[in-house]
């Protein structure tokens, strides 16, 4: 049997009143790049239910192998949801046969989602072209399917495809077929844009007509081919759309979705529509990039709301004035979605933002005007050949106390906790196919010379073992602290060949307490490589030698 | 003296009635990660002036050194414009003194750029508070500027800052700051969304209630932090602002501004307003790609109208439909912003994808159901292990001609034109601070045994050296081969270090007619090179048995 209990959205003030419904592991799985385990899928709908979002669209049972897996493993216990609904996705039955002999309608049963979205075309001429049918018989396929799942006890969704164009060329079978659904039991009739060509004012006008004409209960799920998805959701809400479908961080086929946190952003900061429980608003940005985590695509940094940029300040001009007045330069207090200002270090910055940014740090620049400009000189030298501080606050940090030790003596210059003599890295790729590297690094530590060889997976990871291997009798700290991350740039393709290049790498650690990212430019990328795992080490070290007591 | 005749847009068809105005090159330059040179700012405005702009701003002279330098080699004749207006963009004068003396207006005028874009608060919190000064001395500065500098023989606009938050806080005070600059004879009153907080709908009311209320020319500068910047300037234009102020690719502080190609986009496919030159939309695609080559960002593969997968479709459901017709499920045809239709090659591709991708690359999949199955298994299966044929056409191509030579004897199998006996390489870091990457291979060529030893700036960049140095007397079409790009991508970090991860490396090639682009994956970041590399040569050499008439 199934659990009714479980479909209405749990959780937010607005209870069954306002749905955000997610559609991340079915529409945004089409994403270019984009490949879900089962694994990953369960992972996300965990996310998303703790976020608080009302419906989570799981994917298409009995169409694709992992999707019915997922809700068989969703059934069997493997999530439990606090918040959230889950929701099976699926096609009204075909032409010619009944919905109750439609092996693909079972498939939905058989997935014991409480609710199902069925997708069913409302374009006249995609009902004629692509189905190969007429107007009665697609708003009969509807009607038929809609009311044996609601028979059978599920809650029932219509997403009606290509709705604005189909309403702009033939309003009245556009809404021929949403008046089959609603008539059969479905609860929500939502509009879809599904080639993603609208504009918001056009939009919001067509969403208030369908709601004046029909008084159904309308949602929307945007495409952002004209980049206005997530204006166009919120646009579709102001003209009395009460369900949004939207993808985590706008993933999706083509241009992709409306972006989840984007829209909730907006609807919560702009319209005071509380459509999340209490207090979830300030995991969106750890959510979101949570998410990207498990997609495994990198965070858009200058994604709204929840980037990594999206309140970083670069221009001098405005850092000056954040130190007075932070409110006067942001829409919204960035705690609010669980976001930081951040001043960034860049040869644009002046010595407004350079101060801010050592005040984050806990550098005190107070009194230091030389070393400002010193520090300031050798950012915009350095930027100049490619390595970038914007991302590696540990290595920035290193650059102003080395300046600030330059001029007064009595401030301890941060150091490298070892001295290299040389290193050597070997790869064999051999006759038997199997590839190995080795390295081996001469350095002295604690006055003595040690040689150390060790193998790894790859050149790098060869020479981070050797290294290890080398110091860590002389410095009790090092086991502590793992590579928790490796970034590769190729910035310039210079010469001839494209392998010919200044690699930057970014290099992120952690102590179990801390993480800290730090950054090495060079032709070599086992060089740049290099360059990041000192700055790491030397950066923990004087973080020891604070603690001691330095 | 400065040219008038270039300050009004040439070459649309709408001539000074609708201004596009472009500002990468001052506001799209405070993204995080961009950083011009001056003759990236020249290589920027160029191509914008191809594309057919109205306005390019250059930057700040007198703020910044590189901008000051830009207007001077741009007045020294280094940037002869067709189509755009070449703007300096500055402050109106300082407190206290008259914009005749003020040495950051005359550095406006010593730019000779023939426009100027002023900016001015116009909230009264910021007059206030950042500014510390009353209303009517901020509208005065305004006055005496604009003044000033059209008695110069300058076009003035207007950028009111924070206008939509101040209007909405004191609407009376921020018209007095317009009315004072387009009393004085600037030309537009540009309503700035500076803290990028709006929305569509409210700012469509304010664009059009603000044009009722004085009748000025009004333009829209908008940026994305509710990810609406795209949607909010084309409302504001659908409003009544007959100026668009955008950066190329959306560049520009925190979330970014409103992408230039997107807004176009919108503006000629939805609207119907040619705001370019007739024959320039098709060129939106390759500007938007050079300009982000410029500034060294990876193009944003999912951009509406101009990202790789803007048009890309991966669902098994629609692949099958587009076979029938391609317009059903595209909003515009991709060709009419220089795009392309692409099918996607994942395990989530049906045999529909596969075989529409087949005939893209013209390979006869007809009658061949057993090569589709194979070939759909092996793509599943290698993409499991972190493959991603997606933008790896030509490794793509091999696979699916292995398949089908599998099957069909008449067909030739496509073969690595060596065999690879072993390689080694060896990087040290010498006692003297170099470093120097060698590379040996051993491999079987034309029946021969090869052994070559060279030199490169990386382990990569010697392996292909290397490789060459043995191949090339035996292979005469290998030196029209050059690698043109090498991208590196972490997959996920395996075991307990950041740098144990598995690699894939895409590799694009070219031989002056073609380009191509293999991919290759192992958990060493050499052998994931070595392995593209591999079938870039593999493609090569099936390209010449082909045309030799094989």
């Amino acid at each position: 049997m199934t659990s009714t209990a479980r479909s209405v959205p749990a959780g937010t003030p607005l209870g069954d009143a306002f749905h955000v419904y997610d559609t991340t592991l079915r529409d945004g799985a089409q994403r270019e790049g984009i490949s879900y385990s089962v694994a990953d899928k369960l992972a996300v709908a965990r996310l998303l239910d703790g976020l608080g979002v009302g419906f989570i669209e799981g994917g298409w049972p009995g169409a694709l192998p992992k999707d019915t897996e997922f809700f068989a493993r969703a059934a069997a216990g493997e999530l439990p949801l606090r918040h959230a609904a889950l929701v099976a996705f699926g096609s009204t039955r075909r032409a010619g046969t009944t919905a109750a002999r439609d092996p693909q309608v079972q498939a939905l049963l058989d997935s014991q989602a409480p609710v199902i979205t069925l997708v069913a075309k409302s374009d006249r001429r995609h009902i004629e072209r692509a189905l190969r049918t007429d107007v009665a018989e697609a708003a009969e396929m509807v009607r038929d399917t809609v009311s044996f799942l609601v028979g059978q006890g599920r809650r029932v969704f219509l997403d009606a495809e290509h709705f604005f164009d189909g309403y702009a060329f033939d309003p009245d079978c556009s809404l021929r077929v949403l008046t089959a659904a609603m008539e059969s039991g479905a609860d929500v009739a939502v509009l879809c844009d599904t080639n993603g060509g609208q504009l918001p004012l056009g939009l919001a006008e067509t969403v208030g007509e369908v709601i004046a004409r029909t008084g159904f209960r309308v949602g929307i799920h945007c495409q952002d081919d004209t980049s206005c998805a997530v204006a166009n959701s919120v646009a579709a809400v102001q003209a009395g759309a009460s369900h949004v479908q939207c993808t985590a961080n706008g993933y999706g086929e083509r241009a992709g979705n409306a972006d989840l946190f984007a829209v909730i952003g907006n609807l919560v900061t702009k319209l005071g529509l509380e459509a999340l429980p209490t207090g979830a608003r300030a995991e969106l940005t750890r959510v979101s990039h949570a998410l990207a985590e498990i997609a495994n695509i990198a965070p858009d940094t200058h994604q709204a709301y929840v980037g990594s940029s999206a309140f970083a300040h670069k221009a001098g001009l405005h850092a000056s004035a954040i130190k007075v007045d932070p409110e006067l330069y942001n829409h919204i207090d960035p705690g609010t979605v669980g976001n930081d200002m951040r001043v960034l270090v860049t040869e644009m910055a002046g010595r407004a933002s350079l101060e801010l940014k050592g005040h984050e740090l806990g550098v005190d620049l107070a009194g230091r005007p030389e070393a400002i400009t010193n520090a300031l000189r050798k950012v915009k030298d350095l930027e100049a050949r490619g390595w970038s501080f914007e991302a590696a606050d540990a290595s920035f940090e290193l650059l102003l106390r080395e300046e600030i030790a330059g001029i007064d003596p009595t401030e301890t210059e941060p150091v490298t906790p070892f001295e290299l003599e040389s290193y050597r890295v070997i790869l064999d790729h051999d006759r038997d196919g199997s590839v190995v590297s080795e390295a081996t690094v001469k350095v002295r530590v604690n006055g003595q010379r040690v040689i150390a060889t060790a193998e790894g997976n790859g050149p790098v990871h060869a020479l981070d073992a050797a290294l290890r291997k080398a110091l860590s009798p002389h410095l009790p700290w090092l086991d502590d602290v793992e590579l928790t991350d490796y970034k590769v740039r190729i910035l310039t393709a210079g010469g001839d060949h494209g392998t010919d290049a200044v690699t930057r790498v970014l290099v992120q650690s952690s102590d179990r307490e801390r993480e800290w990212t730090t950054v090495g430019v060079h032709g070599n990328i086992v060089e740049a490589s290099w360059l990041a795992l000192c700055d790491a080490l030397a950066h923990k070290a004087m973080r020891v030698r604070t603690a001691v007591g330095g």
